[in-house]
């Protein structure tokens, strides 16, 4: 393959905004490191944004809808047709990404990338279909190169309008029935480790409907073999349309500036993906939360993440990370408005 | 000791409101139990306030300070004088908890209730003195049994006060350097556990004055022996005014049902005394943290408490339960402003 644009360099952290950001931290009236995570995460907000007092105020929620052709293996707790629905309930504003948004003032994008069920009259939904869903990956490569370009270009793109609306903080969601499989047999292939050990419930499966999920994703693992040789091809063969999409967003996030907060579990899978594609932009991504999925922690350990929040959850939709929104904007505030030692003449510890 | 004001009966959880939010969360569009820890505080809330659809608006901080005898035996990285600076920034409006409450749009009182430093002439500082600071606990009781009763008493009329103001939401935070150690002995006394496991750095002690302060804490122990026959004893001899008055709101809070968000370390070994001196009162105890001092996790585990965030946090303030004020308000509009599946018209997972 040619050079393509997710190669192209990522946005420099500013060491300077960073370094006047932790010297700022020393000063504040608190023991240092009091604040914990908030503390470190102002820090690497304000290297980000290269100002050494970050802010998050406009936040962008790209949702990317997709629906997998590997559900005709009985993966899913839900039928297919969800997918779909969900997407009147996003732009209804029932859906728990859409309370959230609304919650934040955030801008909520609702995309569909490929469902089974087309609704294209659906106001407020952007169609950007690639066709009606995947193909299961149990039958050949789930996505052709070229959806597989387009799915990712879809995620770029979607970032960019967010860029052009001036906004501090990227958040990537996703809806398609069956993608936890998608993405447990693509943690599988780049983390090299057997489906049993990372499967998990998705949106309820039982016992025995886990372990067939497992032996679905062991036999496409299997099938595909060698042709799994990068990230692009794991992605090709096993991934989705959604969450190529995410993928090619929190690149974009990386190259043009903008610090990406990482949802659940499919959404980390898309952060790892985009990691092994262009290692650099590791450096925008912040984490919001570890959720229930059992595979989610060890996704985030192969990042070296530090996951804001642990509440247990397995939604998706970008909702985890909406959830975390707040913890990062007082974040901020503390940073910025906490009196220093010398302007509130309390001691400092003896050195 | 006669029949006193927090063995009065606490307020009844409305198990039929507390029950109709359960039957909503099953119908809203998401698989059941998506939403982790949120939906079973959105729950929680609902039989606390009697209503299927609870919710948090106004919320009311009461912060408690007080000097530590056992100060004297160098158990702080601090200088006992920072209790009394921290009380100017915190009406400053420059503290940790300041900016959170100005955050939050929460009534922020501050309580002087014993400092070393006294400063008659602060405004906003609610006047309650019982004294220059307890007791060194290596001397003798940390307080008069007068000065217990009537610190239990301060933390009562402040979350009575709070009541007054019709608020969703009682939060207590605490200042005093030294309570740390307060706090532990007290723990290790609840706990029958011995200072080695429980004992941390508080605000920065390192290894060999971590270690100190635990011999002073099994000395304190050792010297009150017999004498901490129950909670009562144990909080008079070991603990302290802000704790003390810690332990009167939240028995308060139950009796005048208000739900309390318990911070850190400190606040979680007053609900802990709470409990044992009136069980009822757990009800009305949400954990808002498990921060980063040793003990914290075993406290909260011997109340069975499911804290919401754990971030590392060592500042006490009330600050940890300030954070955590987003997720419990998120809990209630998820609940209150998602759609059910007929609503929305989207499909439940098959029976």
């Amino acid at each position: 393959m040619s050079r393509q644009w997710w190669q192209a360099e990522c946005r420099p952290v500013d060491a300077r905004a960073r370094e006047a950001a932790e010297a700022r931290q020393r000063q504040l009236t608190k023991p240092v490191g009091a604040l914990g995570q908030l503390e470190r995460v102002a820090i690497r907000l304000a290297g980000l944004q290269g100002r050494p007092r970050p802010c998050i105020e406009r936040v962008f929620i790209g949702l990317f809808a997709g629906d997998h052709g590997v559900v005709e293996e009985g993966v899913s707790a839900y039928p297919q047709a969800v997918t779909g629905q969900m997407l009147a309930n996003f732009v209804g504003g029932g859906a728990a990404i859409s309370v959230l948004a609304r919650q934040l003032g955030a801008t909520l994008e609702v995309l569909d990338l490929g469902t089974v069920t087309p609704r294209a009259d659906l106001p407020g939904v952007r169609q950007q279909r690639l066709g009606p869903g995947t193909q299961s990956f149990l039958r050949g490569p789930a996505m052709s190169a070229e959806q597989t370009l387009l799915a990712l270009q879809a995620g770029r793109d979607s970032l960019l309008r967010a860029e052009q609306l001036g906004v501090e903080l990227f958040i990537g969601g996703e809806m398609g029935i069956g993608n936890t499989t998608a993405a447990t047999a693509l943690a599988c292939c780049l983390l090299d480790c057997p489906a049993a050990e990372l499967v998990g419930p998705g949106t309820g499966l039982d016992g025995d409907g886990v372990a067939h999920k497992a032996r679905v994703i062991e036999a496409a693992l299997a099938l595909h073999g060698p042709a799994l040789r990068g990230p692009f091809e794991a992605l090709q063969r096993l991934g989705g349309f959604e969450i190529a999409a995410l993928v090619g967003a929190y690149l974009a996030c990386a190259q043009q500036g903008v610090p990406a907060l990482v949802d659940g579990f499919i959404c980390s899978v898309a952060a790892l993906l985009a990691v092994r594609l262009n290692p650099a932009c590791r450096d925008w991504l912040l984490f919001a939360h570890c959720g229930a999925e059992p595979g989610h922690r060890r996704v985030l350990d192969a990042l070296a993440a530090e996951p804001l929040l642990q509440l247990g959850l397995r939604l998706g939709e970008g909702s985890g990370a909406a959830l975390a929104v707040p913890l990062l904007q007082l974040a901020c505030r503390l940073h910025e408005e906490m009196a220093t030692f010398a302007e509130a003449a309390v001691a400092e510890r003896p050195a």
